[in-house]
């Protein structure tokens, strides 16, 4: 009998192990839904700010790092937003930019590609080698870079963060244009606008291919 | 007896009236919340397509014209749909574009102006004046154009609809963008992305009033 009371309890303690697995495979999924997307738009330009912090942060030096020297405030502005969405990339980083010259974005897609985030950049020819680019130096760190051979610009400015998150506008990742524009860029996961946008990098990148690329 | 019959069915008469309008008040407010808001992404360049007969018909001059004899096709594609988005304004077009030069773009503002919606144009001082530029022809048809005067570009390049639906991207309005470039559009009329341009475009009119233009 007393086996039998063992056999009763250890059943007991079974049932309740899966109804709290179950609850918690609920509630996983009730959080999921709950959460709400990311639906943002920053407007620039961005008041001149010191971003050190923040990369360093990012670079996972945390509290080793020196402080930077600089008269600049660590503030909350466009920038350092956009920074931080564009850091949280875990799995992936789609680019596809007109023009690229800002120092900070670069250091920021370079420690993303570090930490073995895949990155792909796409970007017009004609701007690519312009002195202050970043292109060049993307490439010596082995990130994989396409351009267009076209007469057309390839005009888009935005950015696919892990595949669900969309950054565009009007912005290009210039430092004049963070600076010295009236510039606006939108933050989106909703997969309407989101998929598009996914279909056109795609598409882009296979048009793109250097197999394909004809010299003269 | 007979008055009184005629005055129970006259009280029917008004109470079933009374019904139908309160059914009916509810079924507009069931289908403005039904009504899904427009989101769409509108990839460029847009092949070369014929868009008279789509001016024509918004000029109300309906079978009127006279065919068109240039032998392009009259095609949906990305041109025709913002065109419509555009054309589709009842009260208000607020414009905060960097570069406008394409003809059909400005005949159908043109067009919106004298319909008697209130159109307001905000562009940027360096480009307004350039070759093929539509700025020039849109004040001399009565439309307020406004204009920066800053070091820095207004490189914006949004539509604001009725206040209502946003249309935004990377694609300035010229004839190279839509015909050459790879650009993107979107439009949307989520409250939460429209609101911001919304006051973004009226702080930008405040702060380009004629009244703080200094001459040199």
């Amino acid at each position: 009998r007393g086996e039998g009371m063992w056999e009763v309890g250890e059943q007991r303690r079974a049932g309740l192990a899966v109804a709290v697995a179950a609850a918690l495979a609920l509630l996983a999924c009730w959080w999921r839904r709950q959460r709400r997307p990311v639906r943002e738009v920053l407007l620039f330009p961005s008041p001149p700010s010191c971003t050190a912090a923040l990369l360093a942060e990012a670079a996972g030096l945390g509290a080793e790092v020196r402080p930077c020297l600089c008269p600049l405030p660590r503030r909350d502005c466009s920038l350092s937003r956009l920074l931080r969405h564009v850091l949280s990339a875990r799995r992936s980083l789609d680019l596809c930019l007109f023009a690229f010259s800002s120092p900070q974005l670069g250091r920021a897609v370079q420690l993303l590609h570090q930490r073995g985030v895949r990155v792909r950049v796409v970007t017009d020819a004609q701007y690519m080698e312009l002195r202050g680019s970043q292109i060049g130096l993307l490439r010596h760190t082995g990130i994989q870079v396409r351009h267009d051979q076209e007469s057309g610009y390839m005009h888009h400015k935005f950015a696919i963060v892990d595949r669900r998150m969309l950054i565009t506008g009007s912005l290009n990742w210039t430092t004049q244009a963070i600076q010295s524009n009236r510039e606006n860029v939108l933050v989106m996961e909703d997969t309407e606008y989101v998929k598009p946008f996914l279909d056109e990098f795609e598409k882009i990148w296979e048009e793109y291919n250097p197999a394909k690329y004809t010299f003269f």
